[in-house]
């Protein structure tokens, strides 16, 4: 392929002969897709193979073009991916690029592998499967980092922690039960992944240009060969169709804010004011001119991924509306966002994973802040309700004098006197001590879902069995 | 409830005694929800209602108490959507407006009505039962605008239109397929309500502020009571999840391009130079200045609907980037942007079904765009190819020199006679003028999705059964 | 205006005779705008008395008619500020609202004032009008805050604090520096601010629908008489121009995004681990379970507003994308995104200002948190290349090599030996721990627009002399 | 450059002898910049240069090292632009990467250039001066866009074409006054530009890591031999500062909306139903199956381009979203979408300058667009005003009802016979006829900034004056 000729054969010259002159510079610039769309090249390679085997199999090519042609798809294949294929731009995109190379290789039966299809249905079905496949692999990706979470969220089942609220201490919960909310998280963006999956699953070859194709085509056949639960229904639809890649943006946008609050959550928590966790040094770097920094990047880039993604989103419903059926070239701004965003989220949940299992957990300091701010003024709240019959609202407030008379006194709510408590509500007995403790407080949270480490655990158990 | 000192009566009391100066103007200003969230006020009467007679149950409160705060709840709701109902900027938010009416309608009852519960998890279940409402009001309007595209395109089956690609005359269709297309479209829309609300169907109330609660409550009994599959499975999770309202705006913003896409084809069609269809004048406007005009109005605001619920998903993405868990305040600004894309999409997608069911489609003037701009062309190479034998691609090179001989004599392909098409290729035989016509080249697309009228009205039976 | 039979004059009536039927009531619904609208009251009425008095002027209408009008407009101003204007839907908008009321209280010379004008001209001035003062509203208010700044800088030149990059401790600066960094973002936006007020400053009426008008009209009259620099120069841009919008929201959203910078840093620095600041009440809020809670609410709804502003950049980007000129009434939904917008801006500058000046600074917190952490460890190399003459990055590892043994040791850099400093490079000297104190540190960075207090004091007389 | 062992000198090792462990792969894929950052070399090298000779100028490095780091870096910028230089992924950004490479060629002297600098000014000035370049740049090519209007504009100063609101015909104007509104439009973005190079025009070299340096460097030195007005005025906002990056991203979309517009008005007016332009051959594509289309596909690139630069305006707003100061990585991320979205305005408008130059217009298409459709019924309406007495919104009512008579006798306005229109208004004469044609229509229409032709030369000389 070291023929730099090749680059004259343009793919203007495909289009026929009622061009006069060639598209000149800014166009090739412009219209050029083969820089980024030559990574659906397998893809193209197998939608090919799958269309020649149906066209042989219902006659409309010979038994030989096919084998010629699934014979040259299969050597062009090996090119590309041991690097000696050169991609031309004057070929446009990767379509022309392979078809090309197919006729270079096996002559005239190169013709008729494009009977009964168009570009506008091959690239719709070479995008709608890299996006299958891509969503696959986002779903493994989020079941190791939820694997991730389950494995620290039982080693911290009952490492108590302070529970924020307007990252204010509220109430003590246990780090593992924090990380089982992320488990939650990741968990709906797989399920979300899981039914993007399914609403793809339509085969779109055999729409042609859009209106469908008189040639005798067995659309259910390509469709199964290819691994799709069925045929697309409507020829101009299919064409015009970028619902998948839309999808896979959105789903994608909501993980990566998920990614991004635990982004947060890390960088605020290597702080040296809370020094919650420290990150490995794998997952850190340090400053040209401060040698005694250690910068949380990994999470930063994390957190900004968010928005890049988000931009990718918006770009793609941008482009797509109000665009008249069926197909507009606009759509071929559709695979860069894509791309972009997929790889960006994986390399985003990787480095999640990577810092989830590396980052050491320093449970003496979250249990430090746990008992710090009066975080179980609630507990003191709910056993005014529960063992001395106070309305909610009187508890409440009574509580709130006993902070404010805490605070005053620079101490916690476990070392006001009886006497203090008395003089706030009479009711109170010294039974009261006994939830004004981190650990009491942890404890008795057993409400299905809440922080109680026996509930974290039944979470977790839950989840593994379907991790 | 005219009395207006109960405004004195500020929420700020509710909070305890800590605070020594309330909220000035600004806070007020900016702090204040009930201008919007009082939209929720029978989803937090129900939730209400379902967690008290939970309470009750499980003996955490008085089965009198229980009947006490369930009939001022019904009075309540009576008041309010009689109109009679004062709500109060300084009680915030439709909580504190219900709970403080309550208290003033029953008494210290109204007290243990907050027992193990927050408005962290009473507002997360308002919201997603309001969402999980507005869902399933989505999905029938939906069903709604499918049935009328089915209705044109039994009607239209066999109303030959051009299709195109690059708003460029590509090959003929029937307008019963290029409705067919639209069914498609608002068919995966459909799908993708239905998976959002089996993502959000779990029940939110009993995460109580983060932690769960010691009281002893039965989570799954108050999520049957409000209709959800199951209780949420983890409190932290619970009171910072806004995913739902994202899926909820993510599928709106896709249902909404594609409204934009028919919009815009709408507004195309409507101009002197395409004329392919006519608006009911319910569904246009009149020009102050210019008497001749009538425009499509409805079609532009639909289309411009698109700007206004992408802006919606944008805001509520960048409001929730970054958020430590559990509960920000940021997340209140989650309700306007839901309710004002859900309103605009209803608005669309209800303008939609109306202008589909009421244009006019002027069926001449589809058919005689359809049969210039040598849209038989690909017939013609189609022809080359089954019948003489030729692959594809010259097949398609003969046809380019076709069209440019007729495009230099003006005429159309099936106007050339047979010894200009021979001149072009020596193969070509006069069964060529077979498929040279209109209705002919739309007969003949037979595959799977193709728009041969015998397929659409196969699709749309498809269709029929499942709508 | 009690009567409410003026609805039954729609404005569909007033289009002329060609619509047999009304618009029905989805179209209602989505057509008429004056439910936001309305509150160009003031910059319609302003107009119109403009248009009516060069009308008068140029002789085109009679001085008694041009009398009437304006005499009319005064009575609907008063009508409409005191309340007692009754807004009809029927009437679609302002300008119909206005100009029915006109007709009732004056009679035929009301239907003079449309004369050489139309809608399309008289929304953009109305608008834009509405835009140019929000804009010096917005102006005034960023000064406000600045000043706040300023005087927080001043009280706080030398009040020591650590610098943070990556939220990491990195070196110490003052919080008077601090503070006169977002002088320089607020700076930063008034600028932007004056610029758009400067590119807004042409006026749109008399472009009529989009053609121009051949009355003998004098634009550059109105022009003046409504404070712009000079008529818009092509009628077609003039009323399908909504760059004004488009560049307050940008702006708009810059602005926000500093805001939600400082909203995070007040979240941050309010926490318990942190405790640099603390709110006043009047900008914090309680809990309604957690007695002992007091939150940075307005802080977090500042943050918020980042989100809502951006996506309404997004919408009217995004309804403006591709549309034919000159107007289409996708332009219709131009207002609310503006509105929206410039609400919450204010809000969110008027919410900062207030907590800046109110927030109490806890100094000591601060210098503690400065003096730990090796903060000074620039200061340290610093010294090697200017004392011991060493290249910087041979001097950034001999201190990255001291860092690592007093994190070791468990002390500061300033508190290890000068014999173990000399373990680490032999050229130093006991003068070494002149540099090692965060006062030193903070005094030595005298570089232009560094931390020294001198230069921040330097920075604040700048500011003042153009505040 | 050849050495492969280069990769092994990491930059980790620069950070210092603190860590233990290296990043590992993924870290390296997250945080590398050098694949996207080398774009900046020149800029980088030139800070550096501009650095180093201030140092020396300052007696902060001697005269010798001075010399030796310039000719380094002048030797590197040669390797660079002659494609020798070996980019290294482990030495992470364009600034280790220069830096390494100069400790290669100089030996010790390179390790002095760092002095009094860091990371983080450095990059903030290589990035502005890159935006500087290419919002210059921008400037130049909107000015060869707006010389291309102009030239058309001149041509077809006379040509008559259907002015449309609402894609319906309201009025006629000329195509010449058409092209003026982009004019404007391009103008206005011009002058953004402008501004925002005035806004940006401050230099951060100096600011170091973010407090300043205790070195007596000279700011206003290296301001000056980088051609900067003044140097930044705070060292903080200096490191965390992107304005200029979002302003040239917020002026961007603008523009870019601007040519989604423009390039949605070529789309339609290729259709073969409107058929006012003809796209040269250069800027338009074939069909791999349909070979009588003719594509405007740069057009409808153009269009899409529009998405993609809003999504990278919304990438950075969200990205810089709440980020505290000074400098967090997060920030890494705001080059690739600067990028991106400069290269693809560019391409854009280069494209649209190409089309703007070549593309045909069918004055006579237009004319007979502009001739139907009841175009001059406003021209009815104020004959009707100005010459019988009408209060405007009678004569809009009698015009009304000459259209409704015209199009139920399918002609036009100017068929009607006098006693037609008299039976409308009896103050009607046959004067009117003046005023029914599309020439006295366009001729009328006088007013500043009007379609008149006289008008329209006005305004192309003014423009000229200032292009």
């Amino acid at each position: 392929m070291a023929d730099g000729t090749k680059d004259t054969v343009s793919s203007n010259q495909m289009w026929g002969g009622r061009f006069a002159s060639g598209p000149d510079a800014i166009m090739e610039e412009i219209n050029a897709s083969i820089d980024f769309d030559k990574k659906l090249y397998a893809q193209d390679i197998r939608g090919s193979m799958a269309h020649a085997t149906m066209l042989a199999a219902k006659g409309i090519i010979s038994g030989e073009d096919k084998d010629k042609i699934v014979g040259g798809l299969n050597t062009i294949l090996s090119e590309i991916e041991s690097g000696s294929f050169e991609f031309s731009r004057k070929l446009e995109d990767i379509h022309m690029n392979v078809e090309a190379r197919l006729a270079a290789l096996i002559g005239p039966a190169a013709g008729r592998l494009h009977t009964a299809r168009s570009r506008n249905d091959q690239v719709a079905l070479d995008f709608r499967l890299w996006v299958k496949e891509e969503l696959a692999k986002t779903e493994r990706m989020l079941t190791d980092l939820i694997a991730a979470f389950l494995d620290r969220a039982e080693e911290h089942a009952e490492t108590v922690m302070p529970g924020f609220t307007h990252l204010q201490t509220a109430q003590p919960v246990t780090f593992g039960h924090h990380c089982m909310a992320y488990v939650e998280m990741f968990g709906r963006d797989r399920q979300r992944v899981r039914h993007a999956i399914e609403h793809l699953d339509e085969c779109p070859i055999g729409a042609a240009a859009l209106a469908g194709t008189s040639f005798p085509i067995d659309r259910h056949m390509t469709a199964e060969a290819l691994g799709f639960r069925e045929p697309t229904r409507n020829s101009i639809d299919t064409v015009s169709d970028r619902d998948f890649a839309l999808e896979f943006l959105s789903v994608a946008a909501i993980c990566a804010m998920h990614l991004s609050r635990l982004a947060e959550e890390i960088v605020i928590w290597s702080t040296p004011q809370f020094g919650f966790i420290r990150l490995s040094d794998a997952f850190s770097t340090g400053s040209s001119i401060m040698p005694q920094k250690k910068n949380p990047d990994a999470a930063e880039l994390v957190r900004a991924k968010t928005g890049r993604i988000n931009g990718s989103l918006v770009a793609l419903l941008t482009v797509m509306k109000g665009l008249p059926l069926a197909y507009s070239k606009d759509m071929q701004e559709d695979k860069e966002q894509v791309f972009d965003a997929a790889e960006n989220l994986e390399l985003a949940i990787a480095a999640m994973t990577g810092m989830v299992r590396d980052m050491t957990v320093r449970a003496d300091r979250m249990r430090a802040a746990a008992g710090s701010g009066f975080s179980t003024a609630t507990d003191l709240a709910d056993w005014l309700v529960r063992e001395a019959g106070l309305p909610f609202r009187d508890a409440h407030h009574a509580t709130g004098r006993a902070v404010a008379l805490a605070e005053q006194k620079g101490c916690d709510l476990a070392e006001l006197s009886l006497a203090e408590l008395q003089g706030i509500h009479d009711a109170i007995t010294d039974e009261v001590f006994n939830v004004l403790s981190v650990d009491a407080s942890v404890a008795s949270r057993v409400s299905f879902g809440g922080t109680a480490p026996s509930e974290v655990r039944k979470q977790i158990a839950w989840w593994r069995s379907r991790n």
